[in-house]
C-alpha cells in the first residue's frame, strides 16, 4: 500500500557525475594476467592492438593507475541521463515480509537512452575514436542492447558505424535493427557476403543462424583490413569495465547518502561490464584497505554457466580465433548456449577482471534458471513498478533469496542489486513467461564438457 | 560535435515535485461547459456519475478552485521518477544552424516506469479509488500506453483492473498486453462477449477488429453495472488534465533556472491530457494575470484532425453513446482514423478544456502528417539521443518548424515542445518509416463530412 512505502530514491547532483574512472587493476592482489597474440601464445603489445582500437582505448586496456579521468566531453554526454538514481525497494522489502533489518536497495541505469548501461562505454569508445580521426567502426550485437548504444554514440559524434548482428536476431527482432538504424548505424545480418569469414561460412552452411562469436569475426577483420575504420567491443575488456565504474562510484556515494553500506552486492554477469561497474569500486575499496569488505555475488544463467562450470583458462574471444587471448572463467569458445532471453547474458566467457577476482576468491558466482529469474522480475515489476530488462532479473532472483535467507536467519543484512537496464525491449520474454511457455535451459554437462575440450593449449 | 554541444539539462529537487495539481478553470476567460446526461440532455450532477467515478475525482472533474492538493500518497509514488528533466536542445539547435536566439527547449516524460506522461493520472486515479472502498477498475486501451499504465498504478495500490483492448492493437500488439499482464491487470479482445455492449457487436460482426469508441462502451458498461468496479478514464476529461498539470508547473521552475521563457509552447495533442499538463500552467499564468502571453500551438495528426477541421458542438465519448456528452471540437464519434502510429492521438475529439482554448482564440492548432513527423523524430533521434514516441514526434516537427521560420526571418524565439514519451516500445513504425513503407494519411473531407452529420442534436 502505497502510502505505507514511502519511495526513497537517492538522487546526486549532476556535478557528482565521477570525474574519473576507477581501474581496480591499481588494487588487484595479483597482477592482471597478460593478453597474448592468437597465432604466438606471446604477450602482446600497444602494436599489435592499433589496427582494433584508439590508442587512447589501448592505454587504458593495460593502465594501472588507480584512477583515469573522463573526458569533459564525455561528462558532458553523460549529463544526457547521469547521475542515474538509486532506490530503496521499500515496496519490494514489504511485499516480502522482510524484517526491518533487511533492506534492499537497487541502482538503476534503465533511464539512459538506449534503456541500459551499454551507453557509459559506448560514449567514451565513440569520443576517443573521433579523437583520433576514425571515421568509422564496426561492431557486433547479438540481441541489440550493445549494437544500439554505440549506434546512439556514434551518431552524437558524428561517426559511421557498422553492426554486424546475428542472423537470427536480426530476422527475429527487426525492431532492435530498427532502433540502431534510427540511430543512423548500418546493420546487417551476419554471417554476412561482406566479409572473408562471413563468406567462408556460408560457403558451408547458406542458411547459418549466426552466433555472437561468427559476428565478432566479421566485425574484426572489418575493422583490421580497413584504414579508416576501428572495431569496438561492449564488455568483456578492461576498458569495457573501466567505463562502467560511473555505476559503482554513484552507487557508492549514494549508499552513504542513505547511511546505509551494502553487506552483500549482486550483479549479473554476461561478459561482465554491468557487474564491474557496479562492484569494482566497493571491492577496490576494500583491496585497497579504504573500506570494509563486502560480500559480492555474481549471478550468471544456468544456460550459460561460464563461472560455476567454467574453466580458468586461456580462451578466444570468437569463434573465428581471430581475437588474442585472454584468461578467463570460459565454457570454451566453440560453446553455443541455447536461446534464453536474457540475450546480454549468453557470453562463453566472463571478463578477464571478473574471472581473475573469482580465481581469487574475492567474488562468489551463482546460476539462475531463467523462469525463477522471471517470476523474480514480475513480483519485482508489480511493486517497485519498473519493469526490469532479463538480464537484471537474474540478480533480482538473487538478491530477492538473500533477503529472504536473511529473514529466515534473523539476521540483519543490506542487499544492494544491478538494475542494468529497463525489459521495454523485452516484452515478447515477458509474454511467454506469462503464458507458461518460457523453457528453463540449464546446459547438459556433456555438451560443456566437449566445448571445453576444444580450448587452445598455451603454454604460458 | 559533442564538445561544441553541451548537454543543458534542467533538475529539480525532489521537493519541487508539485504540492497542488493547477486547474485552468478558475482563471478561464468564460465559465467551463457544461456536461450533458446522454438520454436528457439535461446537465449532469455528481449523483449521475458516481457509478463510474469516486467521489473525489467527480469533485475535481468540476471545481473551479486554482489548486487542487496531491496526496501525500499520490506525490510519493511520482517520486519514482518525478521530477522529469527539461533540456535545452543545443545538439539539435547546433544541427539546425540555428542563430544564438532561437532556442528549443523540451520536458521529457520518458523517464516513468512506463515510458511515458500516463502515470501522472494513473497513480491518482487509482489511488482516489483505493480510499473510497473500490476494488476493481475497468477502462479501455488502444495502443497500450494508457492501459500500462493504469496497470502499475493498481498494481502498486492492490486494486484489479480489467482492460478492454481494441481487439486489431490485443492481436497486433501482443507486448503491450505482456506488459499490462506483467503488472498485473486483465486484459480482454475488444469486442468481447464479456459485455452487453460486446456480445451485440459480435452478433452482428464477429469479426469486428474493434475502436477505441467500442472500447470505452464495454468499459463503461462493466463499471457501471456492478458495486465495486469504477471506470477510468486516461484522457479528454478535466480531473485527467488537471492531474497532468505537474509537467507544465516543473517546466515553468525549469524555465526560470534557465533564465529563459517560451516565447511558445509546443503540444501534440490527442485527447489532451498531455498537452493541457504541459501548457495550462503557463496560458494560467497569463489568464490569470500572474504572466506574460505565450503562444501555443496544439499538433494533431492530419489523419485525425479535431481541431483545424473538427466542430465545436456536444458529442458522445464513445462509439456506443453511453458517455455523456461534452462540448468539444469533435470530428463525430462515429469518425474512425486511419491507422497512424501514434496510435495515443486517435480519438475524436478533443479535450472540452482544450477546445474551449481554441473556440476561445487562446491556443492555436496545426495538423501534421505521419512522415514528416518521423522524419523530425529521426533528425531529433540522432542529435538528443532520446529515442522520441510517435506522438510526440508530431510536436517535435512544430518546434523544428518553428525554429526554422525564426532563423529564416532573423528573430529571436525561444520554444518549448513536450516529450511526452520514449518510443522504445515503437520501433515497428520506425522500421516501417526507415524502409519507406509509412503511409502518409491524410483523411478525406466526405468523410469528415459524414461523420461530422452524425453529431447528436442539442438543444443546449
Amino acid at each position: 500500500m502505497a502510502e505505507r512505502a514511502e519511495t526513497t530514491k537517492y538522487l546526486l547532483p549532476e556535478d557528482r557525475i565521477p570525474d574519473s574512472w576507477y581501474n581496480i587493476a591499481a588494487d588487484l592482489p595479483v597482477p592482471p594476467t597478460a593478453v597474448l597474440h592468437p597465432g604466438t601464445h606471446a604477450p602482446i603489445g600497444p602494436g599489435d592492438l592499433a589496427p582494433l582500437f584508439p590508442l587512447a582505448i589501448i592505454g587504458q586496456e593495460v593502465t594501472t593507475d588507480r584512477f583515469v579521468r573522463i573526458p569533459d566531453a564525455v561528462r558532458d554526454v553523460y549529463r544526457l541521463w547521469r547521475p542515474t538514481p538509486l532506490y530503496r525497494a521499500r515496496r519490494l522489502e514489504r511485499a516480502l515480509e522482510l524484517p526491518p533489518g533487511v533492506r534492499i536497495f537497487y541502482k538503476y541505469e534503465g533511464t539512459s537512452p538506449a534503456g541500459s548501461h551499454k551507453p557509459n562505454t559506448a560514449v567514451p569508445q565513440a569520443y576517443y575514436n573521433r579523437e583520433e580521426g576514425v571515421e568509422r567502426i564496426t561492431t557486433e550485437t547479438g540481441a541489440g542492447q550493445w549494437g544500439s548504444a554505440l549506434a546512439m554514440a556514434c551518431g552524437l559524434f558524428g561517426i559511421e558505424l557498422k553492426v554486424y548482428m546475428v542472423r537470427v536476431s536480426f530476422e527475429q527482432k527487426p525492431y532492435r535493427r530498427a532502433l540502431m538504424e534510427t540511430w543512423g548505424a548500418t546493420c546487417v545480418p551476419s554471417p554476412s557476403p561482406d566479409t572473408h569469414a562471413g563468406r567462408e561460412i556460408l560457403a558451408q552452411t547458406p542458411d547459418s543462424t549466426g552466433s555472437l562469436g561468427i559476428a565478432i569475426s566479421e566485425a574484426v577483420e572489418d575493422a583490421a583490413t580497413r584504414d579508416d575504420t576501428k572495431y569496438a567491443l561492449g564488455s568483456v575488456l578492461n576498458h569495457v569495465l573501466l567505463h562502467q565504474t560511473v555505476i559503482g562510484q554513484e552507487a557508492r556515494e549514494q549508499m552513504a547518502l542513505a547511511e546505509a553500506w551494502p553487506d552483500v552486492i549482486v550483479g549479473c554477469v554476461g561478459g561482465g561490464s554491468n557487474f564491474g561497474g557496479l562492484t569494482f569500486p566497493f571491492i577496490g575499496d576494500h583491496l585497497g584497505g579504504r573500506g570494509e569488505p563486502v560480500r559480492v555475488v555474481a549471478v550468471e544463467p544456468a544456460a550459460c554457466p561460464s563461472l560455476t562450470r567454467g574453466t580458468y583458462a586461456y580462451d578466444f574471444g570468437d569463434t573465428g580465433r581471430l581475437t588474442p587471448l585472454v584468461k578467463m572463467h570460459t565454457l570454451g569458445h566453440t560453446f553455443v548456449p541455447a536461446g534464453i532471453h536474457a540475450g546480454g547474458l549468453r557470453y562463453h566467457g566472463s571478463a578477464p577482471l571478473v574471472s581473475l577476482l573469482y580465481d581469487q576468491g574475492l567474488i562468489e558466482a551463482v546460476a539462475v534458471k531463467q523462469r525463477p529469474a522471471f517470476e523474480a522480475a514480475v513480483l519485482f515489476a508489480r511493486h517497485e513498478g519498473i519493469l526490469p530488462a532479463p538480464e537484471p532479473s537474474h540478480a533480482i532472483r538473487v538478491a530477492i533469496d538473500e533477503a529472504l535467507r536473511a529473514k529466515e536467519a534473523g539476521d540483519d543484512k543490506t542487499i544492494l542489486f544491478g538494475l542494468c537496464g529497463h525489459g521495454h525491449f523485452d516484452l515478447a520474454a515477458y509474454d511467454r513467461y506469462l503464458s507458461g511457455n518460457l523453457e528453463d535451459y540449464e546446459h547438459p554437462q556433456d555438451e560443456i564438457d566437449a566445448a571445453l575440450a576444444g580450448l587452445p593449449t598455451v603454454a604460458i
